[in-house]
This record gives structure tokens, C-alpha cells and sequence, in this order.
């Protein structure tokens, strides 16, 4: 059977940089080495236009029917006005909660071909390659109640609710101890167990399953303030790190940005396996929709090429392919091609066609 | 009537960086600049050992009665299997909470000498003088319901609760627009209100309040996950920011590794000014009790002192004699003379008395 893809280009440069994936999707057709069925759709902004709504029923069905979803960005300045429940972010909300997605992997490595665009000083982050694990179908970005109410005095009182059960821990924990085992073997647990009570949950349930599955993983636990400034201090003390969504929300952007290139880097959402081992997931580049170069053929396309990677990777354990992709990317840099974001002294600057280009040569060399 | 100072040393390299700050105490009375009446008391680890807990009523009254309270630093390791609400930290907590200490000011200033110190790069970090302003009485670190419960099937379900009112977010927000008046006229106010209803408000509240109260002021917002990575990237565009418990937690202790020097930097928590002027601060260094180096003579007592220098200009008015123990330290610096945490290449290591010796002999030139 055909494998099932469902391509969500979104909105700003979404479009431009997923037309870049596209043809390496048909690349792995073509050179015989994967065939995919293609589906594509509206999401974000551009759904919003379309049908009033971020993201559609049908579409979140397809994406259920789907064996992986490939992401592009959503959002703009057109929609800002849009109520809080119909903005374009809410699409991925609502694909995380409904596909069930709870394990967001965010990888941070340096290229070290792009060291000295990272804002740190080489010899902090050279070599640096970590992989945050953030939950994401939980926690405060979900819980009830949630809301503004008005009191009775007039003033108004706004309400979240950080809330995780010790499933939804330690689902979240395994992906994170699973992936530790095939890296170094070190996962850090992140929280903030001196004053909240689900982080002190999340780190006795952590500190349980480690002792009981995963005695090889070497486990430390570290607050999320903490956290935040040794990833500023001492990046390459990490392997695996993994945290409750909203400390993930913000550790795995500060990380990608200590990387310098953060229109590099993918990820990936993955759901729970079913019994025959098969997985809703989703995934998209780290970088946003940026409507100010949109349309204009300037946006780097490799963090969506190296999605598609990702996809090879952890939703068809094609590791070759993956791996081939990854190698391309890594060779058109050393090339010295570079996009407007990524460039440097010595560099061409090229858009984004052109990049695309570049991968598809370096792609059929190999 | 003599000015009031509660000295809380705490635990750790507490006492050791509070007996520096002291000798400026008794310069300022000596050379007739002002005279204090002083109280000392236990808190933290030392509280617990001395009374089971980590704060006892009749310090919290001392600390009311105050004018203002210099506190050193808690906790250690000896503490660690203390019961959740009675660790070393939960001083800290009731402090805020108990003398209303709403606003945390986290000053993250670049030192000239200690440039090099910074993880960033120096063309990134040279001049950069942001002032945080956190959210500190509210927040989840106090919203209710918070616990741990077991559910029927056995699983349990940990919950905390982010909660604020208009009131307490205008008046933070007041303390940072008029820090910002006095300083770059710029604000940023930092939430996720793209998922969090009570980051909305946040939002709503503060643009209101800079509408009505500080149109001088320019305004804008951001999401805490792009402010951690706007920390990292460009530092220098903020002048104030101002955000909530939970973020400021995180964001400020980023910005404070950012400079570089964590054992140089003080902060100031404060609550609300009664009808006579009057509030209840408390003035701190942002590092820890450091148990590793504790009784050796090693520690850094600047940040202990510059928090006495912040005394000095929010609880006293006394602007100058502030800026002269500020002056002091950095021409300490500049003379090349270091404590370990802040050594480099070409500079004289030095003990934490010999540190105190030192700024004692600048201020004596002043
Ligand atoms: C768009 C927004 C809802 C989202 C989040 O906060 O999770 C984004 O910042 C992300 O990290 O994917
Ligand atoms: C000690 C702890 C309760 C505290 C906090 O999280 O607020 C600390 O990290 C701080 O920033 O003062």
C-alpha cells in the first residue's frame, strides 16, 4: 500500500518552502527509492479564508486517515484580529490534541558550517547536538477551567490550569528515555518542583519509571529557571531533555536560537503507537510563517526539507533516506550556498528555488 | 528615627557575603553618611534547624516592622528531603507573599570588565542594561487549586493554577512603566497570550493601563517563548520588561546568565507604597547559598552588596550613596582584583573578606 501523506502548506512562506519538500518527495519517487500518495490542504490563515475556520473537520480527518502530516507555518498580520479561539495557531492545537500528538522532538544541533551565526561564542556550542522532548497535548496549554470571568467588583480575573496525570507523564518520559538510549544516554528532566506540585508529580513519576525501565539512562532532574541558563551557559551538557509543555515552549526556542539557525531546524510530533505499531504524527519546521518575505522567493527551505527527513525517519524508519537528505543539506552548506537568513562573509546568497536546487543536485549524487 | 535593616543571612555562603555587606553598613555610619538600626535573624536551612521551620512568625513581624530586609541566600543540600511546604525556599515564598513584595526588579547589567565572561559574544552583550520586572506575589507560584490527588483508577493528577486579576497586573505594571520613564522610555510586556487566557488579560490590562496612564512610554508585547529567544539573539533591544511569576522566573535568571556574572547581581522585591510612602522591600543576591564553597572564604560578596546598594536607592531615596558603592565595585573590578566565580585570564584571585577589604578602600577614596 501507498504510503499516505498529507501535505498543510499554511500560510505566509509556508506555501514557498513546502513546494521545496515537494520536489525532493518526488525526488525519492523518481530515483525509486519511495512512492508517496499526496494529499494537500488548507490550514491556518489560509483555511480561515476559505471556510471561516483555522482548520475544518474534513481536514482533521484526513490528517487522522493520513500516515504523517507535513506541516508548513500558519499565521499573519491579516488574522491577528481573528478571536482567540479561531487565530491560526489553533490549528496546531487543535492537530496536536485531536491526532493525539504528546511527544513534540525538538533537536537542536549547531551546523558546523553556521557555528558563527549562533550568538553564543563557537567554542560554547561547537558540536552541540540536543534533543529536547516536550509534551504537548497537555499541561496549561489544555487544562480546565481556563478563562476570563469578570468579579462582582468589575475587575476581571484570567484563569489557566497546569495540569498532568501520571500517564501523560510518563508516556511523554519513555519517547524521551527511548530516544536518550540510542543517543548518549542522558536524559535531563525539567520542572519546577520547588513550587508547583504537578512538576513535583512530574518528577517523581520520571525518577519511577527511569528506575524501573530504564536503570541504563543516566536521569538528573533540573529546575526550568535552571534550566533556561545552563542552556545559555553550557549547551553540550545535554543529550535528551524532557518537560511539560509550556517550560518546552519556550527551552526548545531558546535552544533552537543558541543554534543560530533556527530556519534549519524541523521537528517532529508524534502520537501514541497502536497495536500494529502505527502512529499519527506531524511535522513541521521550528520557524513561523515570517509574512514580511512571503511571496518573495527568499525563505530558507531547508528546515521543511529536513522535516521531510524526519518524517523518513521516525514515521518510516527509512533511516537511509533520512540520512541522505540530512547528508545533501549538509553539503550544500559546505557549499557556501546560502538564504538571506543564513548568510555570511564568503557566502552566495541564493533564494529559495535556487536552494531547493542545490539539495536536488546534492541529492542526485549521492 | 534610625532606618530599620533585617538582615536574613540564611544558609550557606549567606552569612559569609552578609558580614561584607555589613562592614558597608557600618562605612556608611562611620563616614556619617547614614546610621541604621540592625536586627539579624535565622531563615531557611538555619531557621529549620534552629525551630523546624524555615521561617517563624515572630521573623516575619521583624520583617514587617523593617524598613527593608537584606536577605543572603537559602537552602543546601542537607535540606533536600525536607517536606514540600517546609524546604529552605518556602521562606522566600512567605516573605513575598506575607510583606505583599509584588514586584521583583531583576537588573541584568553587561560589567565592562566582565565582558568577557558572558557566554554571548562581546558585540553582543557590550552595554546591555535590561531591568525585569516579575511578577512576584501572583501567578501559578500562589493560584489555588494546587495539589497532588489520586484519582479512582490509582493514577495521580497533579494541578496548579494560574491566576491574576486586573489589579495585581496593573499594579506591577506601574512599578515598570515608571522604571521605564526614568530609563529608556520602553516597555516590553511578555505573556502567551496565544494560548492562555490569562496571558490575555495580561495583554488587555497592560496595553489599557500604558494608554490611560503612560502614553510617553512605548509599549509592546511579546510571547514569552520569543522573548527567551529575543534574550539570546539581540538583548539589547529591551530596556524594561515586565511579565508574570512563572516567566519572570526563567526569563530573568536567563538574562542574568546572559552578563555573565551571576555572582555580581542583586535584586529588589517590593510592595506596595502605603499612604506615608512607606513599602515593605527585601533585597537580595540572585545567587544561591552555593553549598559546594559555603565557610571557605571563596564567595563573591558583591552581588550582597550591590543588593545593599539597591537598598539604598528604592527603600532610602539615597541615590548617591548608592551610585558610590556601585562606583566602588566597579572600580574594584577595573583594578583587576576577582573572586573565583569571576576570574580570568591576567587578573589577581581574591577571598571574599580581601573583596570586602577592597571596596571598603574605594569607598574610602570616594
Ligand atoms: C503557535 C503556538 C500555539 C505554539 C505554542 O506555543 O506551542 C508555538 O509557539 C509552538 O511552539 O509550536
Ligand atoms: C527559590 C525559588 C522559590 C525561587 C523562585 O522560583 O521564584 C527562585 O528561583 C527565585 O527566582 O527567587
Amino acid at each position: 500500500a501507498n504510503r499516505k501523506l498529507l501535505l498543510l502548506p499554511g500560510d505566509g512562506i509556508g506555501p514557498e518552502v513546502m513546494a521545496e519538500a515537494r520536489r525532493v518527495i518526488d525526488w525519492l519517487a523518481r530515483s525509486g527509492r519511495a512512492r508517496f500518495e499526496l494529499a494537500e490542504d488548507l490550514v491556518g490563515g489560509a483555511s480561515i479564508e476559505a471556510t471561516g475556520k483555522p482548520i475544518t473537520e474534513p481536514v482533521i480527518e484526513r490528517a487522522l486517515e493520513a500516515d504523517a502530516v507535513l506541516f508548513g507555518a500558519v499565521g499573519g498580520p491579516q488574522w491577528d484580529s481573528q478571536p482567540f479561539d479561531n487565530r491560526p495557531e489553533i490549528a496546531i492545537l487543535e492537530l496536536r490534541k485531536r491526532l493525539g500528538l504528546f511527544a513534540n522532538l525538538r533537536p537542536a544541533p549547531v551546523f558546523d558550517a553556521l557555528i558563527d551565526a549562533s550568538p553564543l561564542k563557537p567554542e560554547i556550542v561547537r558540536g552541540l547536538d540536543i534533543m529536547i522532548v516536550r509534551e504537548s497535548t497537555g499541561g496549561i496549554y489544555f487544562g480546565e477551567p481556563r478563562g476570563i470571568e469578570t468579579l462582582p467588583d468589575g475587575t476581571k480575573r484570567g484563569i489557566n490550569t497546569e495540569v498532568y496525570t501520571t500517564p501523560e507523564i510518563e508516556r511523554v518520559a519513555r519517547v524521551a528515555f527511548e530516544l536518550a538510549r540510542k543517543r548518549q544516554g542522558r536524559l535531563t528532566s525539567v520542572e519546577k518542583a520547588n513550587v508547583m506540585e504537578s512538576g513535583l508529580l512530574w518528577r517523581q513519576t520520571v525518577t519511577a519509571l527511569g528506575a524501573e525501565e530504564y536503570p541504563d539512562v543516566q536521569l538528573s532532574h533540573m529546575y526550568a529557571d535552571n534550566c533556561a541558563m545552563q542552556l545559555a551557559k553550557n549547551p553540550r551538557q545535554f543529550d535528551v531533555i524532557v518537560t511539560g509543555n509550556l517550560f518546552g515552549d519556550l527551552l526548545s526556542d531558546l535552544a533552537s536560537m543558541l543554534t543560530g539557525s533556527l530556519g534549519m531546524l524541523p521537528s517532529a510530533t508524534l502520537g501514541a503507537p497502536d497495536a500494529a505499531g502505527r502512529r499519527h504524527a506531524l511535522y513541521e519546521p521550528i520557524h513561523g510563517s515570517a509574512p514580511d518575505i512571503a511571496g518573495k522567493g527568499l525563505a530558507n527551505p531547508l528546515a521543511q526539507i529536513l522535516s521531510l527527513a524526519m518524517l523518513l525517519r521516525y514515521s518510516f524508519d527509512m533511516q537511509e533516506d533520512a540520512a541522505a537528505i540530512e547528508a545533501a543539506v549538509s553539503n550544500v552548506l559546505a557549499s557556501g550556498m546560502r538564504t538571506a537568513d543564513i548568510e555570511q562573509k564568503g557566502t552566495a546568497r541564493i533564494g529559495t528555488r535556487t536552494m531547493g536546487d542545490a539539495v536536488l543536485r546534492e541529492l542526485d549524487k549521492l
